[in-house]
C-alpha cells in the first residue's frame, strides 16, 4: 500500500462543540501504532449514542471530536503486532472490544472486556494516550475508539470484527451497534421459546431489532410498547402482533392481556419506569426481563422482592452479549443466509457531505437508520 | 386396612393460640376425601416457618391449628381418584403442590402450581373447604396443607412425593422443606460452575443446604456471610472456606476480596439489605444472585440499573425450584447414593411429646434441625 506508514489526509466530520452542526474538514490520520489498524470507512450510520454525546447534555464534553461508531470498512494498513488482520480485510468497527486475554474475554458469558470495554470519556488511543487525528497539528479527539465519521480512522485491533468480504458493507454496517444490541438481547439473553409471548419496550431501531429476534425465535405473540402510537405500523414489519401505549392505561395491562404475564420482556428505552414495568409484566414461574436501554445515572430500579421470589428473572445486557470479534462475523453470516433482514432497518441514505441531514432525521425521530456514503 | 374409611383418633400437637406452648391432644382425623391421602407420620421436623406462623406476628392468626410441614410418613389410605399412591407407600408431605395439569406444572421451569401453590392463610382442605381435624366435633385448622404435627394427617395427593421405601424417614424427612429449598437454590438456579466462588448469605439450615449445593457443584471458594461469627465453625462442615461478618465492614468487602465479585450469591436471610448486598456483590459479566429468603411484606429491592446492564442476573426461587412430586424422589436418591449428606443437618431429636423443646431450641437459635419421633 502506497499510504502505509504515512499520514493520510482525508475528509472527516468534526464536532467542534456541543450541539453545533458538524463540519467536514480535512484531517490528518496518523499511521496505526502497535495493535492498531487504519481502516478506510466506506459506509457509516448514525446511532442515538452519537447524537447523545454530540449534545453532551449529561456527560463531560470532549471536543473537538470525530464521532461515529456504526460503520463498515476495509483495512488500509496495520500496526506492529497485528496478526489477525491484513490490508484489504473487510471489517466492522465496534465501540467496545475483545482483547481475548482478560477474564471477561475468557468467560463464555461476558463481553465486557477489561481492556477495551466502552469508554465514552476517553478521546485518545489507549496505546500511546494520543489522538490519531489532527488538523494542522492540533489534536481532534476520538469517540469510543472508532470515530467512523472520517474517510480513514485508526482503531485498536480488538475493536474490529473481520467479516465475510462478500457481505455488502452498506447493509451490514448497521450490525456494528444498534441492530446487534437489540437482536442479541433477544437471541442471546432473553431466549424466548417457540410459541411464546414477548413484549418489547421501545420501538426504535434497537427495540425493532429485539423484535426481529423474537420473530426469528418463533414467538407467536409479540407486543410492542411505545408512547408513540405511530410506531405500530412500522413495527408490524418486524412481527409486532399487538401494540400497547402505556399512556392509554392506568393498570398493568400487559399482565391482564396475557393471562398472567409475558414469557419474555426486552426493555429498550432506558427509562426507569419502563424498566420496572418490563420486569413486573413477566409471568411468574418462568418470566425473564432483559434490560437493554441505558438509564439516567441517578435512576434507581425498585421492585418488591416477592416479584423475584415468584421465580422471575431480571437480567441486563450490553451489546446483546455479543463478543465483537468472535460473534459478529456469524451475525453477518445470518444476513448472508437471509435469516436476518437488515434492509428494513435502513430507511435513509445520504452522501457523507450531508451528515447533518442524518442528525436532523434522528432528532425528528424519522426513520431508523440513515447510511452515509463516504465516497460522495 | 382396618382403619380405611373410618375416623382415626390419634395424638396431635395443637396450637390453641399464638405464641403459647403447643399441647398434645387426642384429635379425630377424617378419612381422605377425593384426591386426598391419609398419611401416618413417623417423623416430623421443626422449621422456622412453623415458628413464624405460631408466633403469628405478621399474619392473619389462624387458630386452633395443627402446624408442621417437614415430615416423612406412610400412606394409610387414599381417597377417590387417587391412583398414584397406595397404602404402604412412603411419602414426604410438601407445603406446596404439583397438580401436573396447570401451566406452571407443564412448564419445565416453574414449580408454582396454580392449584396447590402454598397458601398460608387457608386452614381447610381445598376439596370440600372443611378441616379434616376435629376435637369433640369442633374443627382444628390445617397448616399449608400438611399439618404434620399429628400422628395421622390428611393431605392432597398433589402435595405428597412418593419416595424410595428403603430411605430412612428419620433422615429424609428434612427434605420436605428447608434443605431442599437451599440445595435447589444452588443446584437448580444459581448453578455454580466447578472452581467458582460462591457467597451464601445466612448460615441457618437453608443457607447451609445452599452451601452444601455449592460444595457438590465443585465451587472452590465458598464465602459464608452471617451476623453471628459463631456460625463459621459449623459452616466449615458444609464447605465454608471464608467467613464475612457484615458488621465488621463498612465497604463492600466481598467485591474486594474476590477481585471484582463472586460468581454466584445465594441469599437465605430474607433481610432486604442482605438481598441487595447479595446482588451487588456478584461479578459483572456473569454473576448470578439468587434470592431464597422471604422478605417483609413492605420491603423494596433497590439497585442502580447499571448493575444489571453490566450483565448481572437476579433471580428468585421458591422451594429450590423443585417440583415436589417429580423432583423430590430424585433428591432422596442423591442421599441414598451418598452424594448428599443429611445427617449433619440433624442436630437434635426428641420424642413427639417434647415438641415444645424443639420450639425452644429454634427460638434460642440452637442447632439446625430437631426431629420429633411420633411413636414416642
Amino acid at each position: 500500500m502506497a499510504t502505509a506508514g504515512k499520514v493520510i489526509k482525508c475528509k472527516a466530520a468534526v464536532a467542534w462543540e456541543a450541539g453545533k452542526p458538524l463540519s467536514i474538514e480535512e484531517v490528518e490520520v496518523a499511521p496505526p501504532q502497535a495493535m492498531e489498524v487504519r481502516v478506510k470507512i466506506l459506509y457509516t450510520a448514525l446511532c442515538h449514542t452519537d447524537v447523545y454525546f454530540w449534545e453532551a447534555k449529561g456527560q463531560t464534553p470532549v471536543f473537538p471530536r470525530i464521532l461515529g461508531h456504526e460503520a463498515g470498512g476495509i483495512v488500509e494498513s496495520v500496526g506492529e503486532g497485528v496478526t489477525e488482520l491484513v490490508p484489504g480485510d473487510h471489517v466492522l468497527p465496534v465501540f467496545t472490544g475483545e482483547c481475548k486475554d482478560c477474564a471477561h474475554c475468557k468467560s463464555e458469558e461476558s463481553n465486557l472486556c477489561d481492556l477495551l470495554r466502552i469508554n465514552v470519556d476517553r478521546g485518545v488511543m489507549i496505546g500511546d494516550g494520543q489522538s490519531g487525528f489532527t488538523i494542522n497539528g492540533k489534536p481532534i479527539f476520538h469517540f469510543v475508539g472508532t470515530s467512523t465519521f472520517s474517510e480513514y480512522t485508526v482503531i485498536h485491533v480488538g475493536c474490529l470484527a473481520k467479516i465475510n468480504p462478500e457481505a455488502p458493507l452498506d447493509k451490514v454496517c448497521v450490525l456494528s451497534c444498534g441492530i446487534s444490541t437489540g437482536l442479541g438481547a433477544t437471541l442471546n439473553v432473553a431466549k424466548p421459546k417457540k410459541g411464546s409471548t414477548v413484549a418489547i419496550f421501545g420501538l426504535g431501531a434497537v427495540g425493532l431489532a429485539a423484535m426481529e429476534g423474537a420473530k426469528m425465535s418463533g414467538a407467536s405473540r409479540i407486543i410492542g410498547v411505545d408512547l408513540n402510537p405511530a410506531k405500530y405500523e412500522q413495527a408490524k414489519k418486524f412481527g409486532c402482533t399487538d401494540f400497547v401505549n402505556p399512556k392509554d392505561h392506568t393498570k398493568p395491562v400487559l399482565v391482564e392481556m396475557t393471562n398472567g404475564g409475558v414469557d419474555r420482556a426486552v426493555e429498550c428505552t432506558g427509562h426507569i419506569d419502563a424498566m420496572i414495568a418490563a420486569f413486573e409484566c413477566v409471568h411468574d414461574g418462568w418470566g425473564v426481563a432483559v434490560l437493554v436501554g441505558v438509564p439516567h445515572k441517578e435512576a434507581v430500579f425498585k421492585t418488591s422482592p416477592m416479584n423475584l421470589l415468584n421465580e422471575r428473572t431480571l437480567k441486563g445486557t450490553f451489546f446483546g452479549n455479543y463478543k465483537p470479534r468472535t460473534d459478529l462475523p456469524e451475525v453477518v453470516e445470518m444476513y448472508m443466509r437471509k435469516e436476518l433482514d437488515l434492509e428494513k432497518f435502513i430507511t435513509h441514505s445520504v452522501p457523507f457531505s450531508q451528515i447533518n441531514t442524518a442528525f436532523d432525521l434522528m432528532l425528528k425521530g424519522e426513520g431508523l437508520r440513515c447510511i452515509m456514503r463516504m465516497d460522495e
